[in-house]
Protein backbone atom coordinates (compact mmCIF):
# COMPACT_ATOMS: atom_id res chain seq x y z
CA UNK A 1 0.00 0.00 0.00
CA UNK A 2 1.03 3.56 -1.17
CA UNK A 3 2.47 5.13 2.25
CA UNK A 4 4.15 8.40 1.16
CA UNK A 5 0.89 10.44 1.78
CA UNK A 6 0.11 9.27 5.33
CA UNK A 7 1.62 11.67 7.81
CA UNK A 8 4.89 12.77 10.02
CA UNK A 9 4.18 12.33 13.70
CA UNK A 10 6.10 15.31 15.27
CA UNK A 11 6.60 15.32 19.57
CA UNK A 12 7.75 17.28 22.23
CA UNK A 13 7.20 18.18 25.68
CA UNK A 14 5.28 21.66 24.87
CA UNK A 15 5.62 24.12 22.28
CA UNK A 16 9.32 24.41 21.72
CA UNK A 17 9.18 21.61 19.57
CA UNK A 18 7.31 24.06 16.85
CA UNK A 19 10.85 25.33 15.95
CA UNK A 20 11.68 21.58 14.83
CA UNK A 21 8.19 21.42 12.62
CA UNK A 22 8.66 25.03 11.86
CA UNK A 23 11.76 23.74 9.50
CA UNK A 24 9.53 20.71 8.31
CA UNK A 25 7.08 22.78 7.04
CA UNK A 26 9.71 25.20 5.90
CA UNK A 27 12.32 22.21 4.42
CA UNK A 28 9.59 19.74 3.43
CA UNK A 29 6.70 21.48 1.85
CA UNK A 30 5.09 18.26 0.51
CA UNK A 31 4.95 16.39 3.83
CA UNK A 32 1.81 17.15 6.29
CA UNK A 33 2.65 16.37 10.60
CA UNK A 34 0.62 15.75 12.99
CA UNK A 35 1.83 17.51 16.34
CA UNK A 36 1.64 16.25 19.32
CA UNK A 37 3.26 19.03 22.80
CA UNK A 38 2.67 17.44 25.97
CA UNK A 39 2.03 20.86 27.21
CA UNK A 40 0.25 19.82 30.56
CA UNK A 41 3.28 17.74 31.84
CA UNK A 42 6.45 20.37 30.27
CA UNK A 43 8.91 20.69 30.99
CA UNK A 44 10.82 17.45 30.40
CA UNK A 45 13.89 18.85 30.56
CA UNK A 46 14.15 18.43 34.99
CA UNK A 47 12.20 14.95 34.88
CA UNK A 48 13.90 11.47 35.15
CA UNK A 49 14.71 9.30 33.30
CA UNK A 50 12.03 6.57 33.66
CA UNK A 51 9.31 9.43 33.53
CA UNK A 52 10.48 10.88 30.31
CA UNK A 53 10.31 7.30 28.56
CA UNK A 54 7.07 6.76 30.12
CA UNK A 55 5.77 9.58 28.61
CA UNK A 56 7.31 9.37 25.25
CA UNK A 57 5.97 5.90 24.72
CA UNK A 58 2.16 7.49 25.70
CA UNK A 59 2.45 10.18 23.22
CA UNK A 60 4.03 7.42 20.19
CA UNK A 61 1.05 5.59 20.73
CA UNK A 62 -0.93 7.87 20.02
CA UNK A 63 0.86 8.88 16.82
CA UNK A 64 1.32 5.31 15.59
CA UNK A 65 -2.79 5.35 16.51
CA UNK A 66 -2.68 8.14 13.51
CA UNK A 67 -1.03 6.28 11.31
CA UNK A 68 2.01 8.11 10.70
CA UNK A 69 5.09 7.21 8.47
CA UNK A 70 8.08 8.33 10.91
CA UNK A 71 8.06 9.46 14.17
CA UNK A 72 10.40 12.84 14.23
CA UNK A 73 10.88 13.39 18.71
CA UNK A 74 11.56 17.40 18.36
CA UNK A 75 12.24 17.02 21.84
CA UNK A 76 15.96 17.12 23.05
CA UNK A 77 15.83 15.53 26.11
CA UNK A 78 13.13 13.14 25.06
CA UNK A 79 15.30 12.67 21.70
CA UNK A 80 18.53 12.33 24.39
CA UNK A 81 16.38 9.81 26.58
CA UNK A 82 13.33 8.08 25.03
CA UNK A 83 14.84 7.25 21.12
CA UNK A 84 15.86 3.64 21.90
CA UNK A 85 12.79 3.27 24.00
CA UNK A 86 10.34 4.85 21.38
CA UNK A 87 12.78 2.81 18.30
CA UNK A 88 11.65 -0.53 20.12
CA UNK A 89 7.75 0.41 19.54
CA UNK A 90 7.89 0.48 15.40
CA UNK A 91 9.52 -0.13 12.57
CA UNK A 92 8.86 3.12 10.79
CA UNK A 93 11.39 5.67 10.87
CA UNK A 94 12.30 7.29 13.85
CA UNK A 95 14.45 10.52 14.05
CA UNK A 96 15.57 12.12 17.27
CA UNK A 97 17.63 15.95 17.25
CA UNK A 98 20.38 14.95 18.88
CA UNK A 99 22.28 12.57 16.28
CA UNK A 100 21.72 15.14 13.18
CA UNK A 101 22.51 17.76 15.88
CA UNK A 102 25.81 16.24 16.50
CA UNK A 103 26.81 15.37 13.07
CA UNK A 104 26.19 19.14 12.26
CA UNK A 105 28.27 20.05 15.35
CA UNK A 106 31.07 17.75 13.78
CA UNK A 107 31.32 19.07 10.18
CA UNK A 108 31.11 22.80 11.70
CA UNK A 109 34.13 22.40 13.89
CA UNK A 110 37.60 23.41 12.89
CA UNK A 111 39.02 23.14 16.21
CA UNK A 112 37.31 19.97 17.65
CA UNK A 113 36.15 21.76 20.56
CA UNK A 114 32.34 21.56 21.00
CA UNK A 115 29.90 23.48 23.20
CA UNK A 116 26.82 21.80 24.11
CA UNK A 117 23.60 23.87 25.77
CA UNK A 118 20.47 22.39 27.06
CA UNK A 119 18.00 21.27 30.02
CA UNK A 120 19.50 19.34 33.28
CA UNK A 121 18.32 16.20 31.75
CA UNK A 122 19.59 16.20 28.36
CA UNK A 123 23.27 17.48 29.70
CA UNK A 124 22.98 14.67 32.12
CA UNK A 125 22.49 12.17 29.52
CA UNK A 126 25.82 12.70 27.72
CA UNK A 127 24.28 11.70 24.37
CA UNK A 128 25.35 14.67 22.56
CA UNK A 129 28.90 13.64 23.80
CA UNK A 130 28.87 9.83 22.90
CA UNK A 131 27.28 10.91 19.13
CA UNK A 132 29.84 13.36 18.50
CA UNK A 133 32.74 11.31 19.69
CA UNK A 134 31.55 7.99 17.70
CA UNK A 135 31.90 10.32 14.49
CA UNK A 136 35.04 12.69 15.50
CA UNK A 137 37.22 10.62 18.39
CA UNK A 138 39.40 13.34 18.83
CA UNK A 139 36.19 15.70 19.88
CA UNK A 140 36.32 17.39 23.07
CA UNK A 141 32.36 18.49 24.66
CA UNK A 142 31.60 20.87 27.09
CA UNK A 143 28.19 20.43 27.92
CA UNK A 144 26.15 23.17 29.93
CA UNK A 145 22.89 23.39 31.47
CA UNK A 146 20.61 26.38 31.31
CA UNK A 147 17.87 25.82 32.73
CA UNK A 148 16.26 29.16 32.66
CA UNK A 149 16.32 29.64 29.00
CA UNK A 150 13.69 27.86 28.65
CA UNK A 151 11.70 29.81 31.09
CA UNK A 152 13.06 33.36 29.76
CA UNK A 153 11.92 32.65 26.23
CA UNK A 154 8.30 31.39 27.47
CA UNK A 155 8.31 34.85 28.64
CA UNK A 156 9.09 36.31 25.99
CA UNK A 157 12.35 38.29 27.28
CA UNK A 158 13.98 37.18 23.94
CA UNK A 159 16.60 40.31 23.83
CA UNK A 160 16.43 41.56 27.56
CA UNK A 161 19.10 42.44 29.91
CA UNK A 162 18.39 39.71 32.28
CA UNK A 163 18.44 37.20 29.51
CA UNK A 164 21.60 39.09 28.31
CA UNK A 165 23.32 38.67 31.68
CA UNK A 166 22.34 34.88 31.93
CA UNK A 167 23.90 34.11 28.94
CA UNK A 168 27.06 35.28 29.90
CA UNK A 169 26.70 33.62 33.26
CA UNK A 170 25.70 30.37 31.24
CA UNK A 171 27.92 30.81 28.18
CA UNK A 172 31.46 33.07 29.03
CA UNK A 173 33.39 29.80 30.74
CA UNK A 174 32.64 28.07 27.50
CA UNK A 175 33.88 30.61 25.32
CA UNK A 176 36.88 31.84 27.38
CA UNK A 177 38.07 28.82 28.95
CA UNK A 178 37.04 25.70 27.19
CA UNK A 179 38.00 27.54 23.84
CA UNK A 180 34.67 26.10 21.98
CA UNK A 181 34.17 27.16 18.14
CA UNK A 182 31.06 25.50 17.63
CA UNK A 183 28.00 25.74 20.05
CA UNK A 184 24.95 23.21 19.93
CA UNK A 185 22.25 24.76 21.03
CA UNK A 186 20.82 21.53 22.30
CA UNK A 187 16.45 22.55 23.47
CA UNK A 188 14.06 23.82 21.02
CA UNK A 189 13.60 26.58 22.93
CA UNK A 190 17.19 28.05 22.38
CA UNK A 191 17.20 29.07 18.80
CA UNK A 192 15.08 31.77 19.81
CA UNK A 193 17.57 33.17 21.68
CA UNK A 194 19.96 32.66 18.74
CA UNK A 195 20.57 36.26 17.57
CA UNK A 196 21.30 37.61 21.32
CA UNK A 197 23.55 34.69 22.19
CA UNK A 198 25.11 35.18 19.05
CA UNK A 199 25.63 38.61 19.37
CA UNK A 200 27.22 38.37 23.38
CA UNK A 201 29.34 35.66 22.35
CA UNK A 202 30.00 36.43 18.50
CA UNK A 203 28.85 33.71 16.86
CA UNK A 204 27.86 32.40 13.52
CA UNK A 205 24.85 30.68 12.66
CA UNK A 206 25.07 27.73 10.60
CA UNK A 207 22.41 25.42 8.59
CA UNK A 208 19.29 27.93 9.16
CA UNK A 209 16.73 28.85 6.42
CA UNK A 210 18.67 31.78 4.96
CA UNK A 211 15.77 34.33 4.51
CA UNK A 212 13.77 33.49 7.54
CA UNK A 213 14.05 36.45 10.08
CA UNK A 214 14.30 35.16 13.64
CA UNK A 215 11.94 35.87 16.35
CA UNK A 216 14.92 38.54 17.81
CA UNK A 217 14.64 40.42 14.29
CA UNK A 218 17.52 39.42 12.75
CA UNK A 219 18.48 37.58 9.38
CA UNK A 220 19.06 33.77 9.66
CA UNK A 221 21.72 34.11 6.74
CA UNK A 222 25.14 32.57 8.14
CA UNK A 223 27.75 35.21 7.87
CA UNK A 224 31.37 33.52 8.37
CA UNK A 225 33.99 35.35 10.47
CA UNK A 226 37.92 34.92 12.37
CA UNK A 227 37.36 33.58 16.11
CA UNK A 228 33.42 33.60 15.82
CA UNK A 229 31.64 30.61 17.50
CA UNK A 230 29.50 28.45 15.36
CA UNK A 231 25.71 27.96 16.62
CA UNK A 232 24.02 24.76 15.27
CA UNK A 233 20.73 24.82 15.62
CA UNK A 234 19.66 21.03 15.35
CA UNK A 235 15.89 21.31 14.18
CA UNK A 236 17.01 22.39 10.76
CA UNK A 237 19.49 19.33 10.23
CA UNK A 238 16.80 17.45 11.73
CA UNK A 239 14.44 18.51 8.73
CA UNK A 240 17.64 17.66 6.30
CA UNK A 241 18.12 14.05 8.04
CA UNK A 242 14.19 13.27 7.96
CA UNK A 243 13.80 14.62 4.15
CA UNK A 244 16.78 12.26 3.09
CA UNK A 245 15.26 9.17 5.31
CA UNK A 246 12.20 9.93 3.70
CA UNK A 247 13.65 9.53 0.68
CA UNK A 248 15.77 6.48 1.30
CA UNK A 249 12.43 4.38 2.40
CA UNK A 250 10.64 5.80 -0.86
CA UNK A 251 8.33 7.37 1.67
CA UNK A 252 8.84 11.14 0.53
CA UNK A 253 5.45 12.90 -0.80
CA UNK A 254 5.33 14.48 -4.34
CA UNK A 255 2.25 16.53 -3.84
CA UNK A 256 2.71 20.09 -1.84
CA UNK A 257 0.23 20.43 1.58
CA UNK A 258 -1.44 23.75 2.74
CA UNK A 259 -1.02 24.63 6.34
CA UNK A 260 -4.57 23.74 7.20
CA UNK A 261 -3.44 20.07 6.23
CA UNK A 262 -1.09 19.79 9.08
CA UNK A 263 -2.92 18.80 12.86
CA UNK A 264 -1.98 19.84 16.18
CA UNK A 265 -3.03 18.32 19.57
CA UNK A 266 -2.23 19.51 22.93
CA UNK A 267 -2.40 17.59 26.85
CA UNK A 268 -3.31 21.64 28.12
CA UNK A 269 -3.70 24.59 27.50
CA UNK A 270 -4.72 24.98 23.45
CA UNK A 271 -4.86 29.03 23.58
CA UNK A 272 -2.00 29.56 24.96
CA UNK A 273 -0.11 27.11 22.30
CA UNK A 274 -2.28 28.73 19.90
CA UNK A 275 -0.43 32.43 21.54
CA UNK A 276 3.06 31.43 21.71
CA UNK A 277 3.08 30.22 18.25
CA UNK A 278 1.33 32.83 16.66
CA UNK A 279 3.87 35.84 19.01
CA UNK A 280 7.29 33.80 19.37
CA UNK A 281 6.86 31.76 16.12
CA UNK A 282 4.39 33.94 13.77
CA UNK A 283 2.90 30.63 13.01
CA UNK A 284 -0.95 30.80 12.61
CA UNK A 285 -2.22 27.65 14.31
CA UNK A 286 -6.45 27.17 14.03
CA UNK A 287 -6.45 23.64 14.24
CA UNK A 288 -5.11 22.75 17.71
CA UNK A 289 -7.13 19.99 19.97
CA UNK A 290 -7.01 19.11 23.39
CA UNK A 291 -5.80 15.74 23.87
CA UNK A 292 -5.78 14.85 27.24
CA UNK A 293 -2.44 12.18 28.45
CA UNK A 294 -4.98 9.85 29.92
CA UNK A 295 -6.76 9.50 26.41
CA UNK A 296 -3.18 8.31 24.60
CA UNK B 1 -13.57 5.57 66.44
CA UNK B 2 -10.78 7.37 68.03
CA UNK B 3 -9.21 9.48 64.40
CA UNK B 4 -6.92 11.93 66.99
CA UNK B 5 -3.70 9.78 65.92
CA UNK B 6 -4.63 9.72 62.38
CA UNK B 7 -2.30 12.10 59.85
CA UNK B 8 -2.85 15.03 57.80
CA UNK B 9 -2.61 14.84 54.49
CA UNK B 10 -0.75 17.85 52.41
CA UNK B 11 -0.41 18.30 48.90
CA UNK B 12 1.40 20.52 46.02
CA UNK B 13 2.45 20.84 42.68
CA UNK B 14 6.39 19.75 43.97
CA UNK B 15 8.39 20.43 46.50
CA UNK B 16 7.37 24.35 47.73
CA UNK B 17 4.19 22.95 49.63
CA UNK B 18 7.02 21.83 52.20
CA UNK B 19 7.17 25.80 52.98
CA UNK B 20 3.79 24.92 54.50
CA UNK B 21 4.85 21.55 55.72
CA UNK B 22 7.51 23.51 57.72
CA UNK B 23 5.17 25.50 59.31
CA UNK B 24 2.96 22.72 60.24
CA UNK B 25 6.00 20.67 61.72
CA UNK B 26 6.92 23.77 63.85
CA UNK B 27 3.64 25.10 64.95
CA UNK B 28 1.91 21.55 65.53
CA UNK B 29 4.30 19.11 66.37
CA UNK B 30 1.86 16.62 67.67
CA UNK B 31 0.71 15.93 64.04
CA UNK B 32 1.97 13.71 61.42
CA UNK B 33 1.72 14.59 58.05
CA UNK B 34 1.95 12.72 54.23
CA UNK B 35 3.27 14.79 52.13
CA UNK B 36 2.40 14.08 48.29
CA UNK B 37 4.45 16.50 45.85
CA UNK B 38 3.45 16.12 42.04
CA UNK B 39 7.09 16.51 40.79
CA UNK B 40 6.18 14.96 37.48
CA UNK B 41 3.65 17.52 36.08
CA UNK B 42 4.80 20.42 38.40
CA UNK B 43 4.66 23.71 37.56
CA UNK B 44 0.92 24.04 37.73
CA UNK B 45 0.64 27.78 37.34
CA UNK B 46 0.32 27.79 34.16
CA UNK B 47 -1.65 24.90 33.67
CA UNK B 48 -5.90 25.48 32.95
CA UNK B 49 -8.32 24.78 35.20
CA UNK B 50 -9.40 21.93 34.36
CA UNK B 51 -6.34 19.91 34.44
CA UNK B 52 -5.48 21.60 37.94
CA UNK B 53 -8.39 20.53 39.34
CA UNK B 54 -8.26 16.69 37.81
CA UNK B 55 -4.51 16.69 39.11
CA UNK B 56 -5.67 17.36 42.50
CA UNK B 57 -8.42 15.10 42.81
CA UNK B 58 -6.01 12.57 42.03
CA UNK B 59 -3.50 13.03 44.72
CA UNK B 60 -6.84 13.69 47.22
CA UNK B 61 -8.04 9.87 46.04
CA UNK B 62 -4.67 8.87 47.30
CA UNK B 63 -4.42 10.98 50.57
CA UNK B 64 -7.67 10.01 51.14
CA UNK B 65 -6.58 5.99 50.76
CA UNK B 66 -4.14 6.36 53.18
CA UNK B 67 -6.91 7.40 55.71
CA UNK B 68 -6.06 11.25 56.73
CA UNK B 69 -8.34 13.18 58.98
CA UNK B 70 -7.93 16.35 56.81
CA UNK B 71 -6.05 17.68 54.09
CA UNK B 72 -4.16 20.74 53.24
CA UNK B 73 -3.93 22.13 49.71
CA UNK B 74 -0.57 23.47 50.06
CA UNK B 75 -0.42 24.76 46.74
CA UNK B 76 -1.56 28.23 45.74
CA UNK B 77 -2.56 27.62 42.32
CA UNK B 78 -4.67 24.53 43.28
CA UNK B 79 -6.04 25.92 46.02
CA UNK B 80 -7.28 28.39 44.21
CA UNK B 81 -8.96 26.32 41.18
CA UNK B 82 -9.57 23.28 42.79
CA UNK B 83 -10.60 23.18 46.50
CA UNK B 84 -14.78 23.12 45.68
CA UNK B 85 -13.42 19.76 43.76
CA UNK B 86 -11.21 18.24 46.30
CA UNK B 87 -14.35 19.33 48.76
CA UNK B 88 -16.75 17.53 47.02
CA UNK B 89 -14.82 14.45 47.58
CA UNK B 90 -14.52 14.03 51.16
CA UNK B 91 -16.43 15.46 54.52
CA UNK B 92 -13.04 15.48 56.40
CA UNK B 93 -11.68 19.20 56.71
CA UNK B 94 -10.06 20.59 53.81
CA UNK B 95 -8.03 23.81 54.25
CA UNK B 96 -6.59 25.40 51.16
CA UNK B 97 -3.81 28.48 51.50
CA UNK B 98 -5.85 30.92 49.81
CA UNK B 99 -8.55 31.65 52.63
CA UNK B 100 -5.97 31.99 55.50
CA UNK B 101 -3.70 34.09 53.83
CA UNK B 102 -6.17 36.81 52.36
CA UNK B 103 -7.24 37.04 55.75
CA UNK B 104 -3.81 37.64 57.50
CA UNK B 105 -3.42 40.58 54.82
CA UNK B 106 -7.03 42.15 55.71
CA UNK B 107 -5.38 41.73 59.67
CA UNK B 108 -2.29 43.49 58.30
CA UNK B 109 -3.57 46.03 56.08
CA UNK B 110 -4.19 49.70 57.56
CA UNK B 111 -4.88 51.12 53.84
CA UNK B 112 -6.73 48.72 52.67
CA UNK B 113 -4.45 48.63 49.29
CA UNK B 114 -3.41 45.04 49.46
CA UNK B 115 -0.83 43.60 46.50
CA UNK B 116 -0.89 39.73 45.69
CA UNK B 117 2.02 37.96 43.98
CA UNK B 118 1.28 34.25 42.68
CA UNK B 119 1.19 32.30 39.66
CA UNK B 120 -0.22 33.05 36.19
CA UNK B 121 -2.66 30.62 37.29
CA UNK B 122 -3.56 32.26 40.98
CA UNK B 123 -3.55 35.30 39.61
CA UNK B 124 -6.16 34.64 36.66
CA UNK B 125 -8.39 32.85 38.95
CA UNK B 126 -9.26 36.19 41.01
CA UNK B 127 -9.42 34.13 44.20
CA UNK B 128 -7.54 36.17 46.47
CA UNK B 129 -9.52 38.77 45.34
CA UNK B 130 -12.65 37.30 46.42
CA UNK B 131 -12.25 36.57 49.24
CA UNK B 132 -10.67 39.52 50.74
CA UNK B 133 -13.07 41.46 49.37
CA UNK B 134 -15.94 39.27 51.14
CA UNK B 135 -13.76 40.13 54.08
CA UNK B 136 -13.35 43.71 53.77
CA UNK B 137 -15.24 44.94 51.00
CA UNK B 138 -13.83 48.20 50.76
CA UNK B 139 -10.48 46.83 50.15
CA UNK B 140 -8.34 47.28 46.71
CA UNK B 141 -6.82 44.52 45.75
CA UNK B 142 -3.70 44.67 43.29
CA UNK B 143 -2.74 41.34 41.48
CA UNK B 144 0.78 40.69 39.66
CA UNK B 145 1.69 37.12 38.42
CA UNK B 146 5.73 36.95 38.88
CA UNK B 147 5.95 33.50 37.07
CA UNK B 148 10.14 33.57 36.67
CA UNK B 149 10.22 33.92 40.69
CA UNK B 150 9.61 29.95 40.87
CA UNK B 151 12.44 29.11 38.64
CA UNK B 152 15.14 31.61 39.93
CA UNK B 153 14.44 29.63 43.64
CA UNK B 154 14.54 26.10 42.05
CA UNK B 155 17.54 27.01 40.80
CA UNK B 156 18.86 28.30 44.05
CA UNK B 157 18.99 32.02 42.79
CA UNK B 158 17.94 33.67 46.49
CA UNK B 159 19.83 36.73 46.55
CA UNK B 160 21.11 37.33 43.11
CA UNK B 161 21.61 40.37 40.87
CA UNK B 162 18.91 39.07 38.56
CA UNK B 163 16.70 37.81 40.85
CA UNK B 164 16.92 41.36 42.15
CA UNK B 165 16.30 42.78 38.87
CA UNK B 166 12.74 40.69 38.28
CA UNK B 167 11.75 41.85 42.04
CA UNK B 168 12.06 45.91 40.66
CA UNK B 169 10.19 44.92 37.51
CA UNK B 170 7.50 42.57 38.84
CA UNK B 171 6.89 44.73 41.92
CA UNK B 172 8.09 48.22 41.55
CA UNK B 173 4.17 49.10 40.31
CA UNK B 174 2.54 47.76 43.04
CA UNK B 175 5.00 50.05 45.34
CA UNK B 176 5.18 52.79 43.86
CA UNK B 177 1.73 53.51 41.95
CA UNK B 178 -1.18 51.46 43.62
CA UNK B 179 0.82 51.73 47.01
CA UNK B 180 -0.04 49.24 48.39
CA UNK B 181 1.04 48.51 52.54
CA UNK B 182 0.33 44.58 52.36
CA UNK B 183 2.14 41.88 50.23
CA UNK B 184 0.74 38.62 50.12
CA UNK B 185 3.57 36.08 49.06
CA UNK B 186 0.94 33.37 47.11
CA UNK B 187 3.00 31.27 45.81
CA UNK B 188 4.74 28.64 47.87
CA UNK B 189 8.10 29.28 46.61
CA UNK B 190 8.09 32.87 47.34
CA UNK B 191 8.79 33.08 50.93
CA UNK B 192 12.01 31.95 49.91
CA UNK B 193 12.55 35.35 48.30
CA UNK B 194 11.08 37.06 51.58
CA UNK B 195 14.60 38.08 52.48
CA UNK B 196 15.18 40.23 49.36
CA UNK B 197 12.35 41.34 48.64
CA UNK B 198 11.71 42.62 51.90
CA UNK B 199 15.41 44.24 51.42
CA UNK B 200 14.50 45.35 47.93
CA UNK B 201 10.98 46.85 48.42
CA UNK B 202 11.13 48.07 52.11
CA UNK B 203 9.17 45.13 53.61
CA UNK B 204 8.50 43.78 57.23
CA UNK B 205 7.55 39.76 57.78
CA UNK B 206 3.91 39.09 59.11
CA UNK B 207 3.04 36.37 60.92
CA UNK B 208 6.43 34.17 60.47
CA UNK B 209 7.80 31.80 63.41
CA UNK B 210 9.93 34.05 64.83
CA UNK B 211 13.19 31.96 65.86
CA UNK B 212 13.88 30.24 62.41
CA UNK B 213 16.41 31.95 59.84
CA UNK B 214 14.97 31.50 56.25
CA UNK B 215 16.62 30.27 53.52
CA UNK B 216 18.43 33.74 52.29
CA UNK B 217 19.79 33.62 55.90
CA UNK B 218 17.63 36.77 57.11
CA UNK B 219 15.97 36.39 60.69
CA UNK B 220 11.94 35.98 60.80
CA UNK B 221 11.71 38.00 63.45
CA UNK B 222 8.51 40.67 62.56
CA UNK B 223 9.78 44.42 62.70
CA UNK B 224 7.45 46.97 62.34
CA UNK B 225 8.55 50.41 60.31
CA UNK B 226 6.63 53.64 59.22
CA UNK B 227 5.81 53.25 55.42
CA UNK B 228 6.84 49.54 55.14
CA UNK B 229 4.92 47.18 52.92
CA UNK B 230 4.09 44.69 55.38
CA UNK B 231 4.59 40.50 53.36
CA UNK B 232 2.45 38.16 54.95
CA UNK B 233 3.57 34.15 54.18
CA UNK B 234 0.00 32.58 53.95
CA UNK B 235 1.97 29.19 54.83
CA UNK B 236 2.31 30.04 58.65
CA UNK B 237 -1.33 31.31 58.96
CA UNK B 238 -2.84 28.23 57.16
CA UNK B 239 -0.79 26.05 59.36
CA UNK B 240 -2.71 28.28 62.12
CA UNK B 241 -6.03 27.82 60.45
CA UNK B 242 -5.22 23.89 60.97
CA UNK B 243 -4.34 23.88 64.21
CA UNK B 244 -7.87 25.67 64.69
CA UNK B 245 -10.09 23.59 62.70
CA UNK B 246 -8.53 20.29 64.52
CA UNK B 247 -9.14 21.56 68.06
CA UNK B 248 -12.82 22.70 66.49
CA UNK B 249 -13.21 18.83 65.26
CA UNK B 250 -11.94 16.87 67.84
CA UNK B 251 -9.01 15.78 65.62
CA UNK B 252 -6.18 17.02 67.63
CA UNK B 253 -3.13 14.92 68.47
CA UNK B 254 -1.76 14.88 71.56
CA UNK B 255 1.04 12.43 71.39
CA UNK B 256 4.27 14.53 69.97
CA UNK B 257 5.71 12.92 66.61
CA UNK B 258 9.10 12.27 65.78
CA UNK B 259 10.19 13.67 61.77
CA UNK B 260 10.38 10.03 61.12
CA UNK B 261 6.81 9.97 61.26
CA UNK B 262 6.15 11.75 58.31
CA UNK B 263 5.92 10.44 54.94
CA UNK B 264 6.83 12.14 51.55
CA UNK B 265 5.44 11.12 47.98
CA UNK B 266 6.69 12.25 45.12
CA UNK B 267 5.48 11.71 41.07
CA UNK B 268 8.74 11.72 39.93
CA UNK B 269 12.68 12.11 41.46
CA UNK B 270 12.81 11.38 44.62
CA UNK B 271 16.26 12.48 44.59
CA UNK B 272 16.12 16.34 43.45
CA UNK B 273 13.18 16.58 46.20
CA UNK B 274 15.62 15.50 48.94
CA UNK B 275 18.08 17.78 47.77
CA UNK B 276 15.99 20.52 47.16
CA UNK B 277 14.40 20.35 50.99
CA UNK B 278 18.04 19.70 52.78
CA UNK B 279 19.59 22.75 50.26
CA UNK B 280 17.35 25.17 49.80
CA UNK B 281 15.01 24.06 53.62
CA UNK B 282 17.41 22.70 55.34
CA UNK B 283 15.24 19.90 56.08
CA UNK B 284 16.80 16.52 56.05
CA UNK B 285 14.10 14.02 54.57
CA UNK B 286 15.18 10.16 54.09
CA UNK B 287 11.58 8.57 53.54
CA UNK B 288 10.29 9.97 50.01
CA UNK B 289 8.63 7.34 47.93
CA UNK B 290 8.09 7.41 44.61
CA UNK B 291 4.26 6.91 43.61
CA UNK B 292 3.67 7.45 39.95
CA UNK B 293 0.68 9.66 38.80
CA UNK B 294 -0.64 6.68 37.19
CA UNK B 295 -0.91 4.66 40.56
CA UNK B 296 -2.97 7.33 42.53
Amino acid sequence: MERNHLPIGVFDSGVGGLTVAREIFRNLPNEKIIYYGDTARVPYGNKSADTIKRYSRQITRFLLSKDVKAIVIACNTASALALDAVREMTDIPVIGVVEPGARAAVSATSSGRIGIIGTSATITSGLYDRYIKEMMPSAQVFGKACPLFVHLVEEGMLDDSVTVEMIHRYLDDLIKNDNIDTLILGCTHYPLLRSVIAREIGGVFSGYTKELPDAGGASNAAVSGEGKITLVNPAYTTAMELSQVLKECGLASEAPVSFSDHQFYVSDGPDNFRAFASEILELTIDNVSLMLTDQL
